[in-house]
């Protein structure tokens, strides 16, 4: 055990960059609690002249990550490239069919490849380590494979996005609407340039499917989840959220019902008072809740460079001494196919928002749609009164199935005096 | 990998039931998550007639448990009989000594002797399991030996004993006193007939101690831990408390300073907006703060049947599935011996709270007493005036060091105008 553990990095952007440093300031502790040193040999991106401000001297360099993943001596490839095709897939596959360990932290490629890539690690006795593909520093990966796996577990719901999360935190605080508060946070470099990625929800979406995986011992099943991103929320619609006691988030939620499982990213309200309601910024927050543990709240930085190379390192620990089985907890081959409940079959409570032309009669025509579609309405706010303008009107329906909710907003849609599209918003009681 | 780990279980109370329960419920999902199925071959227990509701046929009986560790035929002993002595600890003793792994759920045992247990563990190539033992079914020992594995940890912080934070939660709530809260705790079953260990404090050094282990690589130090409980805060000072923007918990601290590691279990006065300030009743919350990770919260029910037998059976999952090390993340022979801070160096924010009689003057000399020893006043909290009757008059101090603190407030409490000891609680501001 006390040969080193050697260490091929492919891709030295900033979490690439971060690894690195952290490999090398942590020698001593690592070296105890892997109990054999582990030592980068190897690291490959496009551009060698670049300064990234560490020493690569003594490594090896390559120009092609899936070349060096195929070649290199080294017996860990850490896959820090992204992207769940091209070369980040090739050198992923490279480093596993030439019997090296694999470490990712692409979440694309584990939410379209992953069982794919963990059948291919297990049939070779490898491991497949992606703490960092999830919630960045915090050890949600090996808590829910591990630490909760005594248990049956009921949902995995998360924060999983910091620039999602920075977003509705700051439009929240601030006042401001989307668009402004997105080109600050693009400024400051908390957002990329092409935003979609995160604002849409695909990067929450590749998440919980991997979380979908563990937790129920489902293949990763990135095409049947739903996902709406944050664009459509507005800053009114974070005023009534608050006037009604609740926070909007957006959510990765994955939850087992007698009908399969449901598993839908989209901006939710919960309870100010709740856990995760009170989870701001750029900080990430997974709810686990199992049968025998109850529920259980992990909170902390889910990007940048020191907590994702801390969950990249705690990876290579696990495999320098030895500690891994199969990537998703349970023999691949074992995986169940997951059976979704359509989105259409999700029963929920609602928040509505329709702006209204005040005049007499408008309400009647909104509560007989509501009412021939089954939908019973909880509560209403509409702040004094101004016939003849447009004003917002807010209501929240509860223990409402979807496709009943959207029938009845379809209907409300056509009438006169609702000026513009219906906005809705799914409530989450925590 | 196929043949069963077979497990005896040392004790049946409430945690030992729970435990049989979750591995008969769980067979299934155990055996897929364990790669082998994990069954209870032996229990011990004294009084074998009691009907404890769960069918124990076909299974050894001991009534001495030290005796089944010795002989029983079972890969892994889990001791949940509970005490640092006595049976508990012949049984531990005996489980290694015969080639067995041993799994507890003691804190008492492992905060006085874990390390030799460890060491004797170590030795044998046998695993010494824990997690129960801290935090219920938190995976927290798990999530900082080998998830925050890769950070130089500066502070591990927590909220360990579910008594004192219910009892801490009900007297803000209902605004009455701790001997009232405690009485009707008792009567609810929340807090033992003999409430000592919980509300002196000693449960949550056990568990810190153990914490403390983990985070800093040193030897499990129990014997140099500072504990106050929470018998001595007042329904007066979570008011004022709450007024100033606290609220109190009985946190156990583990911080590395450049002296050495602090390590002190007392009441403390937290914001009320910050992560463990939000944390109530029954429920556990552990803050640990890495180098790299930043800072990382992990919540959820600190005790309980289902929790605690959750932690085991974590445990021995990953037994079954070959998953184990050194039981304190190092080699025992490698950990450090604590060096530690004593409480009277200790630097930090304090409340004060003096039951004062208002007349001329009284202010000046306690103002003296501190400008004397050093310490420097934040803010003063007096309402209203009383003449010549006993009032309360708060104080809060930051960055003041202990000793001087405690002087202060020696001679403070040989004025004539103050008619009560003074009240001290600190202020960690998370």
């Amino acid at each position: 055990m006390s040969a080193p553990l050697r260490v091929a990095i492919a891709g030295l952007g900033t979490v690439g960059v971060g690894t690195v440093t952290l490999l090398g300031r942590q020698q001593g502790l690592i070296e105890q609690r892997a109990g054999r040193p582990i030592i980068v040999t190897a690291v490959s991106s496009r551009d060698r002249a670049k300064d990234r401000g560490i020493d690569l001297s003594g490594l090896a360099w390559f120009d092609d990550a899936a070349e060096m993943a195929a070649s290199v001596e080294a017996d860990v490839v850490v896959e820090l490239i992204g992207g769940s095709e091209g070369i980040a897939r090739a050198t992923a596959e490279a480093a596993i069919n030439h019997g090296r360990h694999l470490v990712t932290a692409n979440k694309a490629l584990l939410a379209i490849h992953g069982a794919e890539l963990a059948a291919a690690a297990e049939a070779a006795s490898l491991a497949l380590g992606f703490e960092a593909a999830v919630a960045g520093g915090i050890p949600i990966i090996k808590s829910v494979r591990e630490g909760l796996a005594a248990n049956r577990l009921s949902q995995v719901t998360g924060i999983l996005n910091g620039t999602c999360n920075y977003i509705l935190t700051a439009m929240r605080e601030s006042g401001r609407d989307f668009a402004e508060v997105l080109a600050e946070a693009q400024a400051l470099g908390y957002a990329e340039v092409d935003p979609s990625f995160d604002v849409d929800g695909i990067d929450t979406a590749h998440k919980l499917a991997i979380l979908t995986s563990l937790a129920f011992g489902t293949r990763v099943a990135f095409d049947k989840l739903h996902i709406e991103g944050i664009r459509h929320v507005s800053a009114l619609d974070i005023r009534f959220a608050e006037e009604l006691g609740y926070r909007i988030k957006l959510l990765g939620i994955a939850r087992r019902t007698e009908a399969g499982i449901e598993q839908r990213v989209h901006p939710c309200m919960v309870p100010i008072g709740s856990s995760i309601g009170r989870v701001d910024g750029v900080f990430n927050a997974v709810v686990a809740e199992g049968d025998f543990i109850g529920r259980c709240l992990f909170e902390g930085r889910g990007a940048g460079a020191g907590p994702t190379a801390s969950a990249v390192a705690a990876d290579l620990i696990d495999i320098a001494a030895g500690r891994f089985g199969p990537p998703f907890g349970i023999k691949t081959a074992s995986l169940a196919d997951l059976v979704p409940v359509p989105m259409s079959e999700h029963r929920g409570a609602y928040y509505v928002r329709l702006m209204v032309l005040d005049h007499p009669g408008v309400f009647a025509d909104i509560a007989t749609a509501l009412r021939d579609e089954d939908v019973s309405m909880e509560a209403v706010l509409q702040h004094g009164r101004a016939p003849g303008e447009t004003v917002p009107v807010v209501m929240t329906m509860h223990n409402t199935k979807e496709s009943s909710m959207i029938r009845a907003l379809e209907r409300i849609q056509t009438l006169a005096a609702v000026v513009e599209p219906p906005r809705l918003i799914r409530i989450e009681n925590f």
